[in-house]
Parts: C-alpha cells; structure tokens; sequence
C-alpha cells in the first residue's frame, strides 16, 4: 500500500498540516538514521530508550541482549512507541514564539515480534551491519554460536506509522519582519568527520570511501 | 548536591560502567543539545515525542501550546521520562557484533510543575530563546499576552537523572585482528550550516557570529 492508514494513535492532531502517512517520506527519513528512541511501560511507568535500529522491507529489526529491560520488555509483545528525528535547522524568526525549529520525524507504534532461529537472526544481524556500512558484512568476522544466542532480535512491522515535518522560513505577520534580529533558519546536519584507525588495527587496512566519507543513507 | 543519587529507576543495569550520576557531566551533555524525547503514557499505550527543552540551574523548562497532548498530560502531574542522546560516533570492530556506537546520553524522570504567573512564564520564554541562540532575546519581538496565556510552561527538576556514555574503540580480543576489514571510530557530529536569510527579513540586518558559525552550547 502507497500510504499508511492513520489510525487512532499515529493520526497527527497537533499542527495536522506538518503529519503525513506517505510511505515514501516515512522510509527516507527512517533511512537517514539508525538510532531511534523506543518507549515502552516499566512497573506502570514510562520509559524512553535510545537503541540502533535498521529498516528492511516493511519492517524495522531491533536487538540487543537478551539481559536488556528493553529487548525483554518488546518480547513479551507489550506495545511501544518508537520515534526518530532528524533536527535540520533552527528558524529565527522576528517574534520570541515565532522562533521554530525545522525537523522531520516519524512515529512507529506496534508490538513487536521476536526472530526465532538461527538463520533468520543471523540475516538480521547482517542487515544491521549493512544498514549502518554497506559491504562491512563480508570484511568482518561473522557472529559466533555463542553471540547469536545472546542476542534478542525483534521485527517491528511497520503498520502503525506518520511523519511530522517543518520546513522553511518562520510564518510571522509581515508587520513583524520591523523587529531589529536577524531573520532566517540556521541549517544543522549531522555530518561524519574523517575516521579514526584503531590502534590495535592492521595499518595496511585502508577505510573503504564510504568510511572514509560516510553519508546516510548508504 | 555534586552528584545525582542513583534511584530504583535511573540506575543504570545494562553495562554499568557506562552509567553516571554526575551532574556537571548530565549538564554538558544536556546544554550540548535542545531537543529531548518526552515518553508518557496516554490511555494506557507509551508514547514518545520529540520537544524542545532548556536547562536553566538545576531545573529543565518545556513548553507547548495548552492544546497539545504532552503538555497537557504533563501539566496533570502524569509520570514522564527524558532522554537526550547525541550520538559521537559509528564504532568499526573486526566482528560483526563488535560494532558499537560512541554516544552520550541522559535520561530523566520525575513529574512536571505547571510555571504559573506572566512574570515567571515571560522569564522562561525568555530563557528559550536565549538558550538557543545567545543574545537574541533583546532583538525580537517579545510575547504577546494572548501568546503567553496561550503556552504552557513546565518546569522539570533535575532529581532523578543519569547519563550513559560510551567512547573509544572497539573492545574485541586481540585475535580478531586479523579478519579483513578496516578497523577504528567514524566520528559523527551535529553542525551548522551557513544561515540562509529570510526572504522577507531586512537584508541590511546581517547576522550576529553566533549565527553566523553556530554552535552548542551557546
């Protein structure tokens, strides 16, 4: 299906003219990052987590330990609440309440169901290596036995989704522009700086192009 | 107080030695960033939202529009939880799940106080302004009452709050070494950009340094 259906809990109520449900904009967004914050209900309180994430298909995976409140907590098919948000600039505007800043963001609400078997949470693996560096997954040692044991992978399917997202200048009355302040939006990216060799690495080991001027997505 | 004391909740369990409950390290890892995500629950289901924030002492400000959801659900005294992440770096190890992030990040819990008065509203709208962009406050137009009457302010204090940091390079045994792939930190880092002005704005007002080369804390 082209768009999300907004439902009862993604539908955007604030500022509806920013929410939208259309696939396309949601998965670039979620494409631009891999680091998401999950809340979730501990003992009847709200708890909000920041842990990877990557998107394959229509689905996002997850993991972790086996040992983390978080990872247990999505096992046992409790809903959750995810979001990611890209900050892109911060609008000046002439007015203190005009100021905004210019973001997009995406809103996943579900549960989540756990990875079982060997294979399937060993291509899960590679897809997070891949997501994050793509061609990594051939050039390092794959998991041990041992590790995928230890490790809780969650797919998310992405039913439940909307984006909210401010662009451009500030929407002041043209009266307000005779304020003294400079006006306009500072633009923020997140943004790679050149890669740092281990120490403990093979010096002979040159960094791929896209370590050595990483970009999203990859 | 120098440190936060550790609570039931903002103890840190997974990988504790990455946890910390001191304050000047929460503060810069707070006054580095703007944005936090709020989780409460609604009708029983975790939610998480993206807002601004401001720390002034050992209090956090926020502040929306009396119609929106968090803000109303906070100013009823409804749990919450906090976390701020800036994410440092992509951390490449020689096996697949020696990969890491470096990141920094807080996480704080508590209950909203409603910020009642014109006076002490107006002093944190102020703070807003001023704690993203430095100066600015004496430059634009201040808020209207029908603006201040239509915001909410909350005030946050910082009792329970705790922050999670990793840094460095991977932690793999000294045999994984050999496998193939390049190994060491791809740092990552919000910047600004050179700020585009208004098209409606004063073109002889030019911008203050501040803006001009962006950067946190101001």
């Amino acid at each position: 299906m082209k768009n999300f259906v907004p439902t009862e809990r993604t539908k955007v109520r604030r500022k509806p003219d920013r929410g939208s449900y259309d696939r396309e904009l949601i998965y670039s967004i979620l494409d631009e990052a891999f680091v998401c914050q999950v809340a979730f209900i501990d003992n009847g309180l709200p708890v909000v987590v920041p842990t990877n994430y990557v998107r394959v298909g229509d689905k996002l995976f997850l993991h972790g330990s086996t040992a983390s409140r978080l990872m247990k907590t999505l096992a046992s098919g409790a809903p959750f609440c995810l979001n990611v948000t890209l900050l892109d600039g911060i609008v000046c505007a002439p007015s203190a309440t005009g100021h905004s800043v210019n973001y997009r963001s995406v809103v996943v609400m579900g549960k989540a169901e756990v990875v079982e078997g060997e294979t399937a949470k060993l291509a899960a693996m590679r897809d997070f290596v891949e997501y994050v560096i793509r061609g990594r997954w051939a050039t390092v040692l794959p998991p041990t036995e041992q590790e995928l044991k230890g490790t809780l992978v969650l797919a998310v399917p992405l039913v439940e989704a909307s984006a909210k997202v401010r662009a451009g200048f500030a929407v002041n009355d043209e009266k307000d522009y005779s304020a003294p302040g400079w006006t306009g939006v500072i633009p923020m990216k997140w943004v790679s700086q050149p890669p740092v060799p281990d120490p403990r690495g093979n010096p002979a080991i040159s960094a791929p192009a896209n370590i050595q001027h990483y970009s999203r997505p990859q």
